[in-house]
């Protein structure tokens, strides 16, 4: 199984013009032939409005290069996940904005219909049938020890899933508790091959694999061809895109503050003004260190990750810039951030402002969700015969 | 709200000649009128093969005088819930027999498509749509208190969901824990505004009911049509048909013995000879006393069930009957139940033997699934608009 860690793919993740494909597990350094089996990936964002850099830095960027180095007999499935949403109370008219804004900068940051499937998963049924089959061979134990519902209500990590601290003001709710089981229907429908996801995932992505492999063994165990695939994980690399304001916190939607981070259709302005205020500190000169320098080392880190072809390392950037005083280095940043986001953020107002758009908007999450639904279908159809249910 | 309890119904759940409805709220006796509101009327039955005379005498007919005596403005559901049969594992081809016998079988109890909508669970992909909504809306806690997975499991009631007993071969899997959210969303996606239950799952219906008060809550404070309809029960009499060869159990498919149930479909050999075999006592002549004399008294229950025209009550025929020898008493009934069978039998022998029958029952399924659909697809776009998902 194909397991590129953090460090391997450090190197991958750069930006052309050096190119390395994510997808080869003999050689990094291979050119994909047709020989190669087809290879399908899976990724999905939940609806939150624009992406922030650090959605951005952190997976977005990497599913467009996923797309642009793709081999034609791969394909390529990027969903916004919807029905993931709801596991935390929305207000419906923002759900509904933040649906399309995700859609429109998932066309902003590169994704082409013609290469890659973009779909709203509430908009593909499958998803949810597939959830209720798989529910019925998850257990409730494993479950019960992943531990990402209790991080979302702020409960200790001992909590049991009856009895919440009565601090929360929520009990749980069942779709918080069980949607790992739908993350897994969402990747197993496909026949995923690759899933690329950050380390806070890697959970979730082994209860997948665990799900297929017990589902095969139960209903096709003298089956050449597994019912549902078990899928390789493309680990991300760790870029952890830190608050301007708050740098010792991940940049997050959640923040009140809006200076605490970079939409990316953030104007020139906005990036140079949210820059200027980022908090850093008061030694003198640039230099790496998160733990001791965390604000600098964040903005290292972006003009690093924002264009990796200008150093070997965040490190090697920050010798380079040593001597640069505190507002220097902003106006660097921010001026490598502007131009990154430069395409990204013309294609969003092209989309958003022009007539039409929505229309665009539409067709694209229509086309995705017919061409995602052919799929899901030939799953479902394999599923169906093989529990009985035809 | 209508709560129709075993003793009003016992009355009205004869059969015709004796014909009251079951769905006039205000008046047992009053007739059909266009002014009444559309009522809707949905219920379930696992895919367990021909059923037996306990699931006839218990659901199957009342469905059919449900369907016969339905205003012109009810809309009557009938689902063969597979997706429930999934919970506890099934052998894929004994499955397939089993959902195929179901769906021949209300054919052969009087549904008629015409009239009523039937179909497969799994045909629908909105059942699971719905589901996972309302599990973002299904309390953990509630669920918990549930008892069913416990029983099924066969485990004490005060199990943990976490702690299965040791002696218990499977731990508990989801769905067999959230399978009560799957059973409200089959009711709540047709706007059902009654259900046909046993007493055994009057406490689903409530958390229906819940389910729906506490998301039109959320979702829909202001509204005033609600967005999921809280149904009302109609509870059915508890007709419990017991064993022929254990009667202080229950009848039940999982009886490794044939001989203890009649099947509706059972040839009036088969059901002489089984009744010939059903334990009784040594007691002289007929009398009901479920407590001293089970054997007899389930015979006499049957027999009453059967033709409710015989007398006023299961007491009232044993008096009818209290010289008859145990053998003439058992002619009897078989002579009674054979009749009450006798065209369900021919139906079903009628759809199962003939060429083109494999073909009919696709086709009322197919057809019933596409009703069933257009109007769970109604349910699905309001839930859809309500949430912000468009």
């Amino acid at each position: 199984m194909l397991l590129l860690r953090t460090h391997a793919l450090r190197r991958a993740a750069a930006t052309p013009p050096r190119i390395a494909s994510l997808l080869r597990s003999n050689s990094s350094s291979s050119i994909s032939t047709p020989s190669e089996p087809p290879k399908v990936i899976f990724s999905g964002i939940q609806p939150t409005g624009i992406p922030h850099l650090g959605n951005y830095l952190g997976a977005l960027r990497q599913w467009v290069k996923l797309q642009n180095e793709a081999a034609p007999n791969t394909t390529l499935l990027f969903s916004v996940v919807d029905l993931h949403a709801i596991t935390i109370k929305q207000d419906a008219s923002e759900l509904a904005r933040w649906r399309k804004e995700m859609l429109a900068s998932l066309h902003a940051i590169g994704l082409e219909r013609e290469k890659s499937i973009v779909f709203y998963q509430s908009t593909v049924a499958q998803h949810a049938e597939l959830m209720w089959i798989l529910s019925c061979n998850a257990s409730m134990g494993y479950l019960s020890r992943m531990t990402q519902w209790k991080s979302k209500l702020a409960l200790p990590s001992n909590t049991s899933p009856f009895d919440p601290s009565p601090n929360s003001k929520a009990a749980l709710k069942l779709g918080l508790f069980s949607y790992p089981v739908l993350q897994a229907a969402d990747i197993l429908l496909y026949a995923t091959t690759h899933v690329p996801v950050g380390e806070d995932q890697a959970q979730h992505l082994e209860f997948a694999r665990q799900l297929a492999i017990g589902f095969n063994h139960t209903y096709a165990p003298d089956s050449e061809s597994p019912l549902l695939l078990p899928p390789a994980t493309i680990l991300s690399p760790a870029k952890r895109v830190m608050s301007l304001t708050k740098p010792t916190n991940k940049m997050s939607k959640s923040d009140p503050d809006p200076k605490s981070r970079i939409l990316i259709t953030d104007s020139k302005d906005d990036i140079g003004r949210k820059f200027k205020s980022a908090l850093t500190d008061s030694v003198a000169g640039v230099s790496y260190d998160r733990e001791q320098r965390p604000g600098v080392s964040n903005l290292v880190d972006i003009m690093y990750h924002m264009d990796e072809s200008v150093a070997e390392s965040p490190d090697a950037l920050a010798r380079d810039m040593k001597d640069l005083s505190m507002r220097a280095l902003k106006e660097k940043v921010a001026d490598t951030v502007d131009e990154g986001l430069r395409d990204v953020r013309g294609r969003y107002e092209e989309v958003m402002g022009r007539s039409g758009g929505d229309e665009f908007l539409a067709e694209i999450a229509k086309d995705g969700s017919s061409k995602a639904r052919e799929i899901a279908q030939r799953t479902m159809g394999n599923i169906r015969r093989a529990l009985g249910m035809e």
